[in-house]
């Protein structure tokens, strides 16, 4: 992608109504546009961090089983009557009228639309377990919306959704998912810890939610930075410097950002919607449900809170928008050969399948280029400039490293 | 994938509902589900096809310079004053307040937003043209929803956005974005005409309209056979049997669907949002824009409504859920050797990258089976049974043609 043709542009400012640090260096970055609080445009930059993470999500979902499927935002008021969640959710639910009068709202999340839907796929226990998730924009009118993508009103979802007949098929799936959860947050970049919270409106039960340690989240985690052991503070009566139960290590506590959660439901949705199984016997059993969510936006903002410094991103290679950012200065002595040059580069790197943002532009100094690449974070910066055409060779440096060095240009493709 | 593990079964009877022949072989096949009308969920067969709708777009898109983007559903009243379209499209726009009293809707499109974010982007004629689309879920409260999957009131949209310095760069993507759109629909096995027609709150200009003839559609094609000219009823003098102007054959009229349009906009909404870009004088003029849309999940609809018979659908096979329907019969003479084939089969065919949907199901009859892949319709049948072994191959039959022969089953992988 040549940086000139590239649709959103850097600002040199920090925008003014932002707090957060991945909200600021989203916007200034051009990878997101504010429309509302809570409500961000993913441009193209942020789209392609976006759909790699998506797919990162998919593979993992994929490989425990998943069957992925699409479901709608407008959703009937009768629906969610069934489970009493109508008002119970009433706060946090966009809920309106049609034209004709009828009551519909913005799926918050989809269990009810899921326990309904089933009723239709789930008749004997032959057709379980099933797991079926989407990748899927939700809605949530949040009171406080400050967190740039870690906190949003319009946001996409992995949800996913398990279907068993008794307990001991949900464990079992349970702990395939909670692998799945591990895998994704780890390839992203992200050490994540697994605590145990309250269901709130979904369940009764505990559920357990990953944590990322971060000044901006809006969550305290108890943890054992030696055995990994930890506990949401609102349930905990852990503190501080306490004794690990598990371990005998000293705990820690830390304000975490919650990048995924899973539930054990048990039978209330499938109870609410009629959605029974046959067992062997022919005898009729409510379907056993757990849900589990993961926000790709909310997980590509904590990636940029916990992967920053003071210039700007610094992206993991595996969802890095490019791997490489290219960046001509043109210089004054022989600004056509080494333009000549820049554009053989990157039609080699083209060539070769690397995913390259090339910055073409004209009229900047390199300080204005290199302070966009810092910015911008892509992991591997490449110049091509009068000096090192002297010293027959490119300069290579790694993001958030300080040596550059200069390299053939076919070093640094076997390199990559 | 194992049809005993799809979420999604196909149902014996017509959906009570429904008027529409899309929506009643897709309920019936188990490609979606209805939620309200106008409002339908992709099931893990609808979904597969929608991706590969998708792909096409996506595929055809990128190659006249497209570059992808994902805007939000939520919309600030006060964007939409700009342009006046606040009240003008109060019919059609969900209008709501959220818990603050803030006035907000949900995008039935994205010219503001668009115009909007652009103001970030583009300052200089160096900046244009820039071509940006996604494909997003939009919403329109249709008083009348009852042609399936064709008129929806919330459906995916690719909607792409140009933007120029005048009218003769917008003539020039213009005319490569019709040769995309005539590439897709072919692509997706559907004969589109082109028509001009009126703009409505959009532009004053004329706009392009692809036109599917069918009898689901509500719109009215006058078109010539022979050349392919085509006028939407609406604004053209042409009557069924008139002389086509181009070429002199007979003109014939057809109740049609639209699956696409383009738009010319002029600067309506570059005016309003103050989108101007400095020529090389320096002086600044507003950007000319243009718009294009399709959406993948009217041309899902319209697919279906073109390629069924009575017995149910037909896929093209660029965007069939499955290329190949696996079917085994174990009958009662020695149905594990049967079960045993079939599973080497779809061992074989997997390995091969071919995407099969592979009924293992037990308890129903031959008769059942092939009913189902009748009305699921994926392009290649093929059945393992007792008369197959005997006969030392398997039986091979194509969606819509009466002859089915045994062949072996490696000239069967061969010919794939």
């Amino acid at each position: 992608m040549r940086q000139s043709r590239l649709f959103g542009k850097t600002l040199r400012e920090d925008p003014k109504d932002e707090v957060s640090i991945n909200a600021k260096l989203l916007e200034r970055g051009g990878f997101v546009y504010k429309t509302m609080a809570g409500v961000y445009d993913y441009l193209p930059l942020g789209f392609r961090v976006l759909r790699k993470i998506e797919s990162i999500i998919r593979e993992e979902i994929d490989a425990v089983g998943g069957q992925e499927l699409f479901l709608t935002a407008l959703q009937p008021r009768d629906r969610w009557e069934k489970t009493k969640r109508w008002d119970a959710l009433k706060d946090i639910m966009y809920q309106f009228k049609d034209k004709s009068g009828r009551e519909m709202g913005l799926a918050a999340t989809h269990e009810e639309a899921l326990a309904e839907i089933s009723t239709r796929s789930i008749f004997s226990y032959r057709d379980l377990p099933l797991f079926v998730y989407q990748i899927q924009t939700k809605f949530r009118d949040e009171p406080r919306a400050k967190s740039g993508l870690i906190r949003g009103r319009e946001f996409l979802m992995k949800d996913l959704y398990s279907f068993h007949r008794d307990e001991a098929s949900l464990n079992e799936f349970y702990e395939k998912a909670d692998g799945a959860y591990r895998s994704i947050f780890k390839r992203c970049g992200l050490t994540a810890y697994v605590t145990e919270a309250s269901g709130g409106t979904f369940t009764k039960q505990f559920t357990h939610e990953y944590q990322v340690l971060s000044d901006a989240g809006e969550d305290w985690t108890v943890y054992c930075g030696h055995c990994g052991y930890a506990q949401n503070k609102e349930i905990s009566s852990l503190k501080d410097d306490d004794t690990c139960p598990k371990c005998g290590d000293v705990m820690k506590m830390a304000r975490s950002i919650e990048v995924g959660n899973i539930f054990k439901l048990g039978t209330k949705f499938s109870e609410a919607f009629g959605l029974l199984y046959a067992d062997e016997k022919g005898e009729k059993r409510p379907v056993v449900m757990g849900s589990y969510g993961i926000g790709p936006g909310r997980l590509l903002g904590t990636i940029v809170e916990v992967h920053n410094d003071e210039r700007g991103i610094l992206w993991p290679e595996s969802i890095s928008p490019f791997r490489v950012h290219l960046i001509e200065i043109p210089g004054k002595m022989s600004p056509e050969t080494v333009k000549k040059e820049a554009e053989k580069m990157y039609g080699d790197l083209v060539a070769k399948g690397a995913e390259v943002l090339y910055d073409d532009r004209v009229g900047l100094s390199a300080g204005e280029k290199f302070a966009d690449a810092d910015l911008i974070g892509i992991p591997w910066r490449v110049v091509i400039s009068e000096k090192t055409l002297e010293k027959k060779g490119v300069e290579v440096k790694k993001r958030g490293e300080k040596a550059a060095i200069v390299m053939k240009e076919k070093d640094f493709l076997k390199m990559l």
